[in-house]
């Protein structure tokens, strides 16, 4: 517990039982926490929160795989104009992609998570994980660890990348510069894919799990083996792997943005872009008609996911998250960040949330304190209706 | 613990263990615990006891998903007769149903729980949820909640009408209709898809669960929001929702007898269905053939249901039981109800079931006591052979 | 914990550990205790260890269902030749498989255990049992248990004879044969599909699992139903059904060395299969390429099997044993032997593993120790590269 640093921010009327509970999360937390916290109803910005040492609204960090969200988001897109169809084949689209076996798998199963190809034989270099193209080239020849269709599993390092190249194959730009033109700078989100340069200054590097010794045995206990199919999915096949909770601390990633983990944000930056994807924000109307936003919420895999070795639920690349956050309505789609981030937008409710931290929470991934704050976020939003 | 209420009623030679048996169950519910057990072998009537307050062999009760046997008895009986095609697409049989996605879903998915269609956007009244018309209308316009074949999850109280409106459109009739004509009447059974108002003076209202303080926790911890898959597939969703437990107790509903949960029966009625489907009885032969059996009782999805968020094992629409009841055989097919009814056949060993209770027991679904009673029957029948 | 008996046998410079670690298993498991333990890295030798009264290098067990890693090894050298087509349907090779909807199951589907013939409906006698062609005549005319596709089950007693089969009608001649000539004369291994009666005097037979009573009643709790899916594919619905732990303890299944469970081998036979199939030995290449490997070692079901009621993950046929043993490589496969028996090749490092042990561990297949044992040898093979 701590003292003395205070919750800066504000919360709409209505919404003060979010702050208290971001305070005690914080206070729970330690001395160096540092975290952020948004959400929108409608729309409008009701939380917009923020504490720790030299950590403020506008300060950014990686936001690890929170990135997916804004590379699906693309994607959603591009199937609403037409211009991408889920049920055709990758390989029409990119032929290099039909070796090995993949020649039928169809876009809608790669955002699924199925076609098995979650990462190199090889591994990769950390500049050849910040380039999505270097990253499908390699894939699109590999045959895939799974036969098609029989499992699913998290794409964690590389999903991204391969949608992605659907995405440069059929409009000739790449998943950030569609981000970029009709996204971000739209709606003025902190949420790069790629980081500019002019704002290295309000970057924040990401700080080390700092588990305890029984949270270590933990950790020992659910190792995988570097060359394992979770091992490779995460790159640590590679002899010179980054730790993943360097990765965004490479400027060459956070330059690049790789659009499965180099997106560089503040919470804001991410619930915003799930309020201007549902609901619109800045004058503007939402991005996504309600027909596609119940597309891409509709769970495609569910079940063991072979790389995570746990449940999962995959809609289409967004994760499904009505049933890991009690009192959040079907449909509602977002993803989680591997330091602890939590970004989604609930339609039903009409809610978007972007949560983060500077330091990677135990034991990984979404991190726990994410289910109390959305659900004083969803409670005061169900009040207040 | 309590004394002076005796079990009443009769069981065969040899079956004096399950009186025991049930005897125990009765005296560890409390005073006023009300239920009744049925079972027969082979056909002939095994056990008959009944034990309670006011509660006597002839009182019905909402006997809730248990309602659903009867319909997928009146499914299988179509099929049998070659009027309906399991691999024929439901849209074949009824156009409207092509809708948002679902023109390729066939009969056999759909009584797989693989379609997707739990409940509606926007609930439904208890009129509505009486009519199984209204639900199959409003439903077959309606987006799945996920992608048809990528999961499947109890479609909890939509089931009955969404097979009952293929019934309707092939045959003319609707399920209710087929049960009345072909299972009710011929075989004497106490067993009704709409409560005739001559029989509610035998009606007894569901009572509702009486948790612990620590099983109200367990409740709690397990809730799921009422927007969510779960929430409506159990119409929480509507803002005039009524409680799951009142549903029979609402006399539209037993005198409609929706076919997902809206029958009234008794033990007898229950464990005498199932020995009609495949055993005979009162003279007269089983309504179904050894082959029809096979293949109603062959399990068609298992693994994790969206919607339970649990694991669970269907056949063609029936639950496969064998794996919760250990001593039952493979392809022993069945359904539970809410309150804490189980009813089943087990056709390897010629036994029928059935295991009424006024009550709701906690945790919901098929009451544990089942599982000794279950067990008890099975032992004796065994034992008898 | 006992003394005096030691462990025998040799390791290579740098595998010390492993004896180390075989020892202190030894120790544990109490007097008469008798196990082997070998494996290679690269096709060299580098582990080769046993211990216990009478029980040699050279003696010879059961090793139950260890023997489908030598039935999957003949049918991915015939699709290496290009005889068998794992898309094509197993009808097409052997026509009376077509009967009662399992005419469209392809060869595929029939390894990754997802047709569903775990058993014959009334069982086997150990006659019966001992012969690939009667089960595979009984199986060819029934129904599956499941519908195909829709689930995936282990076919615990009767793989090897349905594959067998199809090796059969396409070849003229059985797996037994195949495996004779390809691989065990070859490569000088000890491992029979049909032991030689030259050979009894090699032979020790199975002893029973000694539970405590504290695993008795863990067993009893677990135990499922003779007529259950699970009692049906262990043959415990036969009237006369053979316990499991005797089956090679009848000559007539040892004499015979039917695919599924026949098989009689030593740790060293078991590590020199995988061996041989993967980096060659005895003066000889690899049997199988490295394409060859990465499709029979690549996931095909995975999640809940019905049969065994737990998580499991098959590849084509052979076990996918990376997820179970930590430091394993994606693509590792094998097979475990219901005494305690695992046999297995790890591509990515080029180990292949093989333990025997004469009586049944607790609670049945793969024993508990073989966690630390791969371990330890994997640790060393990584070492010592």
């Amino acid at each position: 517990m701590r003292s003395g640093v205070a919750v800066r921010g504000t919360v709409a009327e209505g919404f003060e039982s979010v702050r208290e509970e971001f305070a005690a999360v914080a206070a729970e937390q330690g001395d160096d926490y540092a975290g952020q916290l948004a959400a929108h109803v409608h729309g409008e910005r009701v939380v917009d929160l923020w504490t720790g040492p030299d950590f403020g609204a506008d300060t950014l960090t990686g936001v690890f795989s929170a990135t997916k969200g804004a590379a699906y988001l693309v994607v959603a897109l591009l199937v609403q104009d037409g211009v991408l169809d889920l049920d055709e084949r990758v390989s029409h689209y990119w032929p290099e992609f039909a070796a090995e076996g993949k020649q039928e798998v169809t876009l809608r199963q790669l955002l699924a998570h199925r076609v098995g190809l979650v990462g190199a034989d090889a591994g990769f270099t950390v500049e050849e994980l910040a380039d999505d193209e270097v990253i499908a080239a390699r894939l699109a020849t590999q045959r895939p660890y799974w036969r098609p269709g029989t499992a699913f599993g998290y794409h964690a390092l590389v999903i991204g990348a391969l949608t992605g190249e659907v995405v440069r194959r059929v409009t000739g730009r790449g998943i950030q510069q569609h981000f970029e033109e009709r996204v971000r700078a739209p709606y003025g989100l902190d949420f790069y894919l790629g980081l500019p340069s002019a704002l290295e200054d309000r970057f924040a590097t990401t700080l080390p799990m700092r588990p305890t010794a029984e949270q270590e045995a933990q950790l020992a206990a659910a190792a995988t083996g570097d060359q394992s199919l979770t091992g490779i999915a995460f790159n640590r096949n590679h002899p010179k792997a980054p730790a993943l909770e360097e990765l965004p601390n490479h400027l060459v990633v956070r330059a690049k943005g790789p659009a499965s983990v180099g997106g560089v944000a503040s919470a804001r930056g991410m619930a915003g872009m799930y309020a201007a994807a549902v609901s619109g924000g800045d004058g503007l109307g939402p991005l996504l008609s309600a027909r596609t936003v119940a597309l891409f919420g509709q769970i495609h895999s569910v079940g063991y996911d072979v790389v995570t070795r746990d449940h999962n639920a995959i809609a289409l690349g967004f994760l499904a998250v009505d049933g890991s956050y009690p009192g959040l309505g079907q449909g509602a789609f977002g993803h989680s960040g591997a330091a602890g981030q939590l970004s989604l937008a609930d339609p039903r409710s009409g809610l978007a949330y972007g949560y983060n931290r500077r330091r990677f929470a135990f034991p990984g991934g979404a991190a726990p304190e994410n289910a109390r704050l959305v659900a004083a976020v969803h409670a005061a939003a169900t009040a207040a209706r």
